[in-house]
C-alpha cells in the first residue's frame, strides 16, 4: 500500500511541541490583558450560512475566496473573520448583553484562496470589539488601541515593540468633498489610496490620473501623502471638524499613556465597513510581518440581523501572522519552552507501580509537571536515558529498597547529583530548582 | 432588506458570555490536570485532504457523515476526530518526538450529518493519547485512565463524580474462538455487542440468532452480560490470558489510586482501530450524558502513514458533550461566573479621561479587572447603573476633584459605602474583597 503524505495541506499551520508552548503561552498571556480589560471571551461556530457570510450580489467572488459547501438544502461555509459571527450573535442577544459591550475572540479564521507565500488559509486572529446601542464615544477607540498596545507589549520580549498608525476615513470623505468629486471618483480614488502600499507611486500616480483627469485634483492628493493634513484647516468646515477629531482623539491616546501612536492618512483599510477613525499596528523589529493588526470604527455592525443600530469599533490581532510566522521562521527563542518536565518517575519493576503512582499523584497534586516511565521492564540505562531526552529537571527513581523504605532517589539531571528523600522532601527540592 | 436568521445552524453551540467563561475555566483546569501529566498540548489544520479523512472504499458513507469540499483538484474535508490529524502528525515527525509520546488535543471536530437532539455537529473533544514505538506496556493505559479521572475529578463541583467501565477485545477474540464461530460470525457479533445498549435485550437475541442460528452458542455469549467472565476461566489458553490481563489491569488501577473503576465486558467501542483494552468514562449523576469518555489500545496509529510501528492508548473526552450539554440544559450553577469585572471606572467629563486611564492602567497592572465608562458625557446616574448592571463589584469615580486631589472615589457596590482614596488603597481595598 502506498503511504499517504504527512504533510498538512499548504498554507495550513502545523508546530512542533516547543514551539506549540511559545504559541500558547504568547496567547494566554495577551488573552490576560483583554480579561483584565473586560472583555468576554467568545467562542462562536466556524460555520456560518452562506447566507449570513455574504450578500448575494457578490457571490462568485466570495465563492472563490472561501470554502463553501452544501449539506440538504443549506448552503454554508467557513468564516473568513470574526465580525460576521459577532454581529449575528450581538443582533440575536441584545437582551442578554450590557451596553458598551467588550467582546474578544481568538478562533480560528479560513480563506480558501489559493496558498501563498505568508499566506495562511487556516489561521487564528485575536478580535476585540467595543459595541454601544445607537452611539459610542471615540474613548472607546483609544481605549480599544490602548488595549491591544498593552497585550502586544506583554509579549514583547519575543516581538519587539509595536507602533500603531491612525487614519480617518471622514478626512477622506471632507477632501473629497472639498474637491468636488463624483461619487465614482470618490469611489475609485479610494480604493486607490487603499492599495497605494502594494501598487507603488507610479501606479497610483496613474491610477488617479485616470479616476480624475485633473492635475490639480491629483496633486492635491499626492500632497496628502508627504505633508499630512495641516494645509488643508480651514478649507471646509467638514474638512476642520475631520482634523479635529483626529487631533483631538491624538491627545485621548497620549493621555492613555500610548506614546507610540503617530497620524498616518495613507491608513484606509479597506471599503468594507470602516466609517470612522481607522487604524493599524506595526512590529517595529518586523517589517516584513506587515500590518500586526488592525481595526476602526464601523456605524452599524449588525444592519444585516436587526434594525437596532449597534456603533462600535472593533481590531483584529493577526495573530497567527506574528506568531506562527515567526516561529516557522526560528525568529523566537525556544529555549525555555523546551524543557516542560520537573520531574521523569522511573519505575523498576512492575510490582513498583502502584507505589510508583502515589508518588507521582503526590508531585501532581503540588503543581510538579512529572511523567512516569511505565514499561517497567526496560533496564536503568533506557529509562534514565528517557529523562534525558524529554529534557526532565530531576529523575525520581523507584526500585524495590525504595518502595521497602518509602523514599525515592532523587537525581538532578543536571549536576547528576542522587540523594534519597521522602516524597515530601522531593517536592521541596523541585519547587526550589 | 429582510433580515438574516440571528441563531447559529442546527447543532452549532453558542454561549452566553457567563457560559462561556464557565466552559473555558472548566478546559482550563482539565487541561492543567494533562500539563502536570506531561502531555504535550497539540493544536492540528481542522482541515485534511480527504484521503487523509478516509479510505476511498467507503467513500459514500464517509460523503453523507462529513463536511467535504474541493478547491483546484484537491477534495478536503473537516476532521471528524482527532485521531486521523495525529497518525498523520506523528508519523512525519517521529524524528522530532521523544517516545513514549503524550499528546492532547482540545479542539473542534465536525460532522456533518443531519442534526439531532443532543447531537452536536461542531463539537470540542479534549484527546489523550500515549505512543510508542513497537511496543508499550498496557501500564500506559492506566495511566490514561488515571489522568482521565484526575482531569473529570477537578471540575467535579460541576459534573459530579465519575466512574470509568473497562472492557476487553481479546476477550471477545477469544471467546469466538472458543465457540468455534467463523470470521462472518465474529464480525456480525460484535457489531451486535458495539450496538447491544442502544438495541435492547430482544434485538440483541434476535440478531444474534441469525447470526450464529445455535442455541448453546447464543446463551453462551448472552451469559457474559449477566455474570461476566468467570465461567470462562480455564476454558482455553486464550480465555485464560485475555482474563488475566483485564484482571492484572484492574489492580495496577487500583493502585494507582482509580478506585471508581469496573469490569465491563459490554464496552466494545466500535469497529475502527481499537485491539486491546477499551474502556468509557460515565458521569455518576448524569446518565442523560452517556459516555462522557471513551478510549483503549490501539496497535497500529499510522500505518497509513508510515512503515514505523506506532503502539499506543488514547481517548477522548466529550467535552463539549458533558459542558455545553449542561450549560444548555442550565445544569450548572453559573453565579460566580456572572460577575467577572472587580472595578467600573466612571469618568465625569472628558477632560479626566486621561487621569482615569491612568488608574485604569494601574488597576489591570495589579491584576484587578477594570472597564473603563468613557462616554463621558453621560450623567452619573447612567454610569452607575452601567456599574450596577455589569456586576462590578467596585465602582471608581474620577471627577475634577478627585483629579485635582489625585485620588478616586471608590464605592462598594454591594454595601453602598464610598470612599476617598488613593490609587494604591484602591487597589488593597478591591484585592481584599
Amino acid at each position: 500500500m502506498d503511504l499517504k503524505p504527512t504533510k498538512p495541506l499548504s498554507g495550513f499551520i502545523e508546530l512542533l511541541p516547543s514551539q506549540q508552548r511559545c504559541f500558547d503561552y504568547c496567547a494566554a498571556k495577551m488573552q490576560n490583558v483583554l480579561r483584565l480589560a473586560g472583555f468576554s471571551m467568545l467562542d462562536l461556530p466556524a460555520i456560518e450560512r452562506a447566507e449570513v457570510l455574504t450578500d448575494k450580489d457578490n457571490w462568485d467572488e466570495i465563492e472563490t475566496q472561501m470554502f463553501l459547501f452544501q449539506k440538504g438544502d443549506t448552503k454554508m461555509g467557513l468564516r473568513y473573520d470574526g465580525t460576521v459571527g459577532l454581529s449575528r450573535y450581538v443582533a440575536g442577544h441584545l437582551n442578554d448583553l450590557v451596553f458598551p459591550f467588550r467582546a474578544s475572540q481568538f478562533s480560528k479564521r479560513y480563506r480558501g484562496e489559493r496558498a501563498q507565500r505568508g499566506r495562511y488559509r487556516e489561521f487564528y486572529q485575536m478580535d476585540l470589539d467595543i459595541m454601544g446601542i445607537n452611539s459610542l464615544s471615540t474613548n472607546y477607540d483609544a481605549e480599544i488601541i490602548s488595549v491591544i498596545s498593552r497585550a502586544l507589549d506583554s509579549v514583547n520580549e519575543f516581538i519587539g515593540p509595536n507602533v500603531v498608525h491612525v487614519g480617518s476615513r471622514p478626512f477622506w470623505d471632507a477632501l473629497f468633498d472639498y474637491l468636488e468629486m463624483n461619487a465614482d471618483q470618490k469611489k475609485s480614488v479610494f480604493v486607490l489610496i487603499d492599495k497605494k502600499d502594494k501598487m507603488g507611486d507610479e501606479d497610483f500616480a496613474e491610477g488617479l490620473k485616470e479616476a480624475l483627469n485633473n492635475t490639480d485634483k491629483e496633486n492635491v492628493i499626492k500632497s496628502v501623502f508627504v505633508d499630512g493634513y495641516e494645509n488643508f484647516v480651514g478649507k471646509s468646515e467638514k474638512l476642520d471638524a475631520a482634523i479635529a477629531e483626529l487631533t483631538d482623539f491624538m491627545k485621548v491616546l497620549d493621555g492613555m499613556g500610548v506614546k507610540n501612536a503617530k497620524i498616518d492618512l495613507s491608513i484606509a483599510r479597506g471599503l468594507a465597513y470602516y466609517t470612522g477613525l481607522v487604524f493599524e499596528f506595526k512590529l517595529t523589529d518586523h517589517p516584513e510581518l506587515g500590518t500586526a493588526a488592525g481595526g476602526g470604527r464601523y456605524e452599524n455592525l449588525a444592519s444585516k440581523f436587526s434594525k437596532t443600530k449597534i456603533v462600535g469599533v472593533g481590531a483584529a490581532i493577526g495573530f497567527s501572522r506574528i506568531f506562527a510566522s515567526m516561529l516557522e521562521n526560528n525568529q523566537i527563542d525556544l529555549t525555555r519552552f523546551l524543557n516542560p518536565v520537573d520531574v521523569a518517575v522511573l519505575v523498576m519493576g512492575n510490582n513498583n507501580v502502584a507505589y510508583a503512582s502515589g508518588v507521582v499523584n503526590s508531585l501532581r497534586d503540588a503543581g510538579i509537571v512529572a511523567v512516569s516511565y511505565l514499561d517497567t521492564d526496560k533496564k536503568f540505562k533506557n529509562q534514565i536515558e528517557y529523562a534525558d531526552k524529554i529534557g526532565a529537571k530531576f529523575a525520581a527513581i523507584i526500585g524495590d529498597d525504595e518502595v521497602a523504605k518509602n523514599v525515592i532517589a532523587l537525581k538532578n539531571m543536571e549536576s547528576g547529583n542522587q540523594e534519597t528523600v521522602s516524597v515530601a522532601d522531593a517536592i521541596k527540592n523541585i519547587k526550589v530548582k
